[in-house]
């Protein structure tokens, strides 16, 4: 199976990375194809990186071909909405995927994410998704996300830092590390600290498998039903829903896909 | 004062509409200039719609000069964070503003709004507002969004028809209205069924003009922080943060705004 | 319009404090009648002095002649929900007006109020009204009521003192001032800490401006339906609700108000 | 023991059906003292109501003497928080008690009580308890209180037709009975439709005796702390708080209470 | 009437103390037996302990005669629900107990257990109940079980210095200890602390002659269901459900219990 | 790798259909090897059932070797906890499992399972996964367990009956077979009903898979620590916790598991 990983952001050495860290992860009749956009933020901080990392990103999604699941790598897990409307495939964001995994390896965890602006998206996050009651607290390492790639960085102590303190005062039995772009540290730090500390990018990938595995595909009763055909005006034409509207989907009229899967 | 009040579709007639509603609404001192983007979907029918239209949204807002207040005139608060980080003047959504207004009014409120498709995402705001146990439930009339303006069309008796059931079977004491093409249907409706029947519109207006006369502006510590300066790349480049990284907000480096206020 | 504010404590330098709050941030159509009970505690310092202020702020209710709606400015939003029983203008809350303020401005709040032993009845209310979730905490500084207007007081140092901790510690990214008396602190506290610190009082009167600006009644659907007729006994019976019991709201026979609007 | 049973109401006559229910459910040592207040309203159905049976409740508290425990009748809990800052002996809500005992005999309940119009008022009381889980619904039969106590009232049925409808569609296990008229329903309600019925004036009783056997009190240290003295004035002013203001109960000064007690 | 307090460890010195305390606070008419399994774990510290508690509990069930009421004396309310099956007789869990009625004195408490393992059961047996928001904070002593029993343990300092804390620090108005072993100090700690101390055995002695008193039933239709006859085989032979399947409690067919009563 | 699929109750036939279903899951290098106790109960229908199968569950779990992951398939996810306790390799329930899984593919859904008596216990766990936000309604078809296994059986008619009301009433997106014996029919179903319909059994391979595979493991620290060494007696003696209790787990000492892993 094909496993499309898209990276929102444009930074193409964390492209790279997450990846290796996906490709690490797949199975051996797994391909990852692992992108980012064209167009749009070098790295999403905040909810104003967000808003304008999804078209780059479902732009990521339309082109490619031969897809059988998506994996959003922004921990924020941005644009997941959006995407899961327009393919049946299925789509996980790598936040949603290591609180999930968390939750069965251990009663409560903290998340570790880079800044404190991102604080509040997660916990949003968290609480839409039902998981809030599972996450003792988010803490921010105060660390910018191109940090992480930096040679001479503390960024690697700074958020080993949190964790301790994530285990001594949340009483956090598992870390979620909340950034894309700290794939690489989780094993050493659950070595250091002898808890399991979880990476949202292999654990989406390995969701996504099984989802494909499973033969089970994104509902399209409700909110991921396809969109409605219209025609979108500007620079944002080529992304206009197609289709006609007669298929009766929740009770309306609902078109086919635009993506190419 | 002037208010910005944004339809972040496209449809001219909607937004006409709109602006008739706030201006009626508005003090005799505040100024309504009601916009909506040059590019993007013509109407907002679910999660993909949304993605589509924030960019729209935020260049709407970032030509706007000398605005005091911003109203988002979608009911599903589209971009309302995203706009919020790049002004520290009032932003709001006129389907908060109308949930708000209606717990002042009434013990608990239903929902009305247009297609099936919407429900999630009116529900994963009332949560994260944390309204979520003040609305009983929030229904959908099966009218799409361009049906209201049309001629003939049965979409007022069928929203008329979910308001007698709301009353009915969810014990809801107000009604709001679920999109800002309903502007205006409120007051006849509230005659028919007496009870309190919210239209977002005119809601956020007065929210946004009383928050500018108190003075009270957007926080800038935490998730509404100004974005972080970077270059965005390809088509929006022109949309990159501008300023210095340097100003302590959150205990992070945060650039000014990019917008004209 | 007039708009009264009732003071439901019998300290008139309160009151005239309160009024003058009230009246500075009112629009020029608007006339502020400040009032306080002619009986009762003279200040309000949990559940006890609370039931024994109510009477009192109903008789100053009902002898209003005039009002297009009412105010009640004791931060615990005393007797709120008995004064929306008999009549149908608006009435807010000044607890209820901040928070619903607040969180068009930040993701999260604290409460600063004056003694710990208020704290749990603010705890209920945020619980009530659904916005628990979006307060942080709820903070006493230590600091009596009356103690407020006193000269040489530390009533300031010590609310200061607290906006500092909520804000480093509650991860705070707005304050609402928890008590009618701090209603002249607002401004000077939100310079000097840089993130948005709110007064009930100038919240409410805007929020009950815009309510009789748009037409929207209290619902008498329900909780807040007129009380039925009956004869009270004693030094109450002046407040025995009158008319007939025949109209059927919400199911059953309900009289019309006995309120002077 | 002696326990002092206060109908919130002036209805003498159900002062007296709440004391004979109060009297045969107690054990062998202790007294029941039913009373009700000397002014206020006969009934109790909705916020105004409640407003103003509250002072007469506490004049009935504290001119009794010699109390071990006190029980409020109202399935509302009026005055309860109030009552408590009176005394450091316990007082049992009948709403609370019926609720508590419930979730110890079944895993889910629903309430029936009389008018639509109470509904809200004791969903906030299951909310504020913590007890909103539990309780499947809240019904109305319909019946004003004092027809429970009308002859050829077909109040007995309209609760019995809601108990098989709350048995058959909320899947409720037990049955509380929302009013303190209905004390004497419960049993034949009960061998009827083969659930629990619970009324809560016999829940209270027990509760009030168990508490006082085991030599348990009101808590003192936060929202229940004895009122801070001050003089009240015109017809209330008999209730003032007394005693010195130098006890430091959380954190602040708090005088001795004003109960016989 | 006669109530079983089953310790459901096998160590018969505390089985001896919790059936002391018990006797002590049951009222003069009620006969207190206290037994412990024949087999299994001599301490409950965690689930798995749990686990293999709860047959020996059941065991100590059905071997008794002529009891009104059970009372299952370990704080993480082990066996609860199976208990609850075999008999519409009261069962009492000690955690629950302890609770409802720290409820009745006081706004929030905090419970201070044995050891930090016990505490995800004890969080989630609160969240069942529904009383989750009633507690600040689940407290660990860090004293194993046993110890309470042992000569010159510092086991009483230990519990005393948490209570502070939680006093101090989660501003606990009462204090639940966390373990039947703690029976004996609830009054030390309470005179020291001068807040509620609650012990669960002796408030689920009067819970128990409460619900026995007024002829109150566990419910039968839903979750406590009698079990439906079955064969269990090999060594739980002996506690196959009996009786014939076609009596349709909740829609299926269930038989009758298998216990003495 | 070898994941141990353990059906808790005692019958082969389902032990049989529950091992193929994971088998045809797995991936090509994982073996399933599928048990069930020696003894205990022939199905798992409510609280009664369930005590008694986790003796044999914990039995059948400590006989195995060489096991990677553990899979508990009864819907109820019966002994979890107690099993998580005694190994640091994975063990998932199939109903978290599917519970889980829905919720990446749909904004909520039913459950429908067996029998009413089984609804609260589920509903029980998805309280405390924190997922009962993400369930609309947990529904039963009224089908006892081995009539799942029936030859002319109307079961499969019946649970598809309740997906259609789940589908229109509950407005679910996605439907969860409630029980393990339904593995068979989640492929017809979701066909028929053209919503993703999820088995747990299937589900929990492919988690169990994925958690090896990225060497995750349950957390020792809090409420899965393994138990403390001490000697059960009677029946249970041989499993007996045991190791030296000096390792400090938590803040106490722990053993290291009984487990053969």
């Amino acid at each position: 199976m094909r496993i499309l990983v898209v990276n929102p952001n444009t930074t193409a050495a964390m492209t790279d990375k997450i990846g290796a860290a996906a490709a690490a992860a797949a199975s051996s009749g797994t391909e990852i194809v692992a992108v980012n956009p064209d167009f749009g933020p070098p790295s999403i901080e905040g909810y104003f990186d967000e808003a304008f990392s999804v078209p780059g990103l479902i732009d990521a999604i339309c082109k490619a071909r031969g897809i059988d699941a998506y994996v959003i790598a922004c921990f924020d897990d941005t644009g997941l909405d959006a995407a899961r409307c327009i393919t049946d495939a299925p789509v996980i964001g790598i936040g949603e995927a290591a609180f999930h995994m968390a939750t069965l390896l251990a009663g409560r965890f903290s998340v570790v994410t880079t800044l404190p602006r991102s604080v509040p998206a997660i916990e949003h996050n968290l609480a839409r998704y039902g998981l809030a009651s599972r996450c003792a607290r988010v803490r921010a390492a105060n660390v910018p996300v191109l940090n992480l790639e930096a040679v001479g960085s503390d960024a690697h102590q700074r958020i080993s830092d949190e964790i301790r303190l994530a285990i001594r005062d949340d009483r956090a039995e598992a870390i979620v590390l909340g950034c894309a772009g700290m794939a690489d540290l989780a094993s050493a730090l659950s070595h250091a600290h002898d808890v399991p500390v979880l990476d949202g990018v292999v654990c989406a990938v390995k969701l996504a498998e099984s989802l494909v595995a499973l033969g089970l595909k994104t509902s399209k009763s409700g909110g991921y039903a396809m969109p409605r055909a219209k025609r979108y005006s500007g620079g944002f034409a080529r992304f206009s829903p197609a289709g006609n509207n007669d298929r009766a989907s929740d009770g309306e009229l609902a078109p086919p896909a635009t993506n190419g899967t």
